[in-house]
């Protein structure tokens, strides 16, 4: 299963086997449950992600109102930044919508492999790209688009991931209550194809 | 000027007599006047900025509406990753608010630094990480707090900043009418300060 991981790192760098090797006996597989809470609100994150298979909720709450931020699907690596980095307290949640398989990478590992191994600085430098063009993503989505035109964009960018959101989590994403929610979908479904 | 930014390199890293020579002799130092704009919607961003002086806005057009997402002040790398890193269209505007000294490092420059210098690669690491964080601050604050609040939670962090911005843009960050920005600012004056 890390041999998943261990492609995923291919398409960027050759690494050697004694570098495989270090993957193999240091970063592990978990399966998470459906509904698993990864992090919590105020903990100090030690560990972050890659996906192997399912799906990561980042939320924050409001109140005891719950606000999704994103969903992270398979491929991806889910990291609580500045908790991670600075050791300090998580602002958000990061929680399993369904039952997900996770490569686990953990604080000490991290910076053991940045220490030891040169090439994963370049492999650091590309996971965290991609996961800032995920957060000028989410930015920009907030910023520029409403409540039908995001479930629009989901909708033309995912739609297999949009069948797997539970419902009152979905409308969390969207800032609408589930009602909003049902009648954005049958506005949309009603409209013909463009 | 330029050795304002070396110096800001020096808190993480302690860089030779010719590091400092290929900074020196490859990033420059622009004047930007107030009002500039150094990154259009749709354009390709091919260099990103060090801000030794002044205040850069990050925005979209929503129509011809603008929506302010952040203010990056003094000693903040600006840079529009997806744009820059993928070499495609910029979704955002920077734009300078006040006249703002940057130290600019363009596309070539960063890959070449990043492949002659591996120090770099560690910079780049922790430029990235900081860019991140603004970022997680950015949707948390979209996320989780209206008008009033996020209008409060810049009065508290970065007062002086709230004194540079101009209302119209005040109010675009904060997604009210200027009428409304004006109402906020009233009701929180006549609070007694906690």
């Amino acid at each position: 299963m890390i041999d998943y991981l261990i492609k995923y790192f291919d398409n960027y760098v050759a690494l050697e086997e004694e570098e495989r090797g270090f993957i193999r006996g240091n970063i592990s597989v978990r399966e998470v449950l459906k509904d698993e809470i990864l992090l919590s609100e105020g903990e100090v994150s030690t560990e972050f992600y890659f996906i192997i298979k399912g799906c990561i909720r980042l939320f924050y709450t409001v109140d005891v109102e719950e606000k999704t931020a994103f969903f992270y699907t398979e491929n991806m690596f889910v990291s609580s930044y500045e908790s991670f980095t600075k050791q300090t307290p998580s602002k958000h949640y990061l929680q399993a919508i369904e039952p997900t398989k996770v490569a686990t990478i953990s604080f000490d590992v991290a910076y053991r492999q940045l220490e030891q191994i040169p090439k994963f600085e370049f492999l650091a430098r590309v996971m965290m790209e991609e996961e800032l063009i995920v957060y000028q993503e989410i930015i920009s989505s907030f910023v520029t688009l409403n409540a039908e035109q995001r479930y629009l964009k989901l909708l033309s960018s995912n739609k297999s991931l949009l069948q797997r959101i539970p419902q009152y989590q979905l409308a969390t994403f969207l800032g609408v209550t589930p009602e909003t929610l049902s009648r954005i979908r049958k506005r949309v479904s009603s409209k013909p194809i463009s």
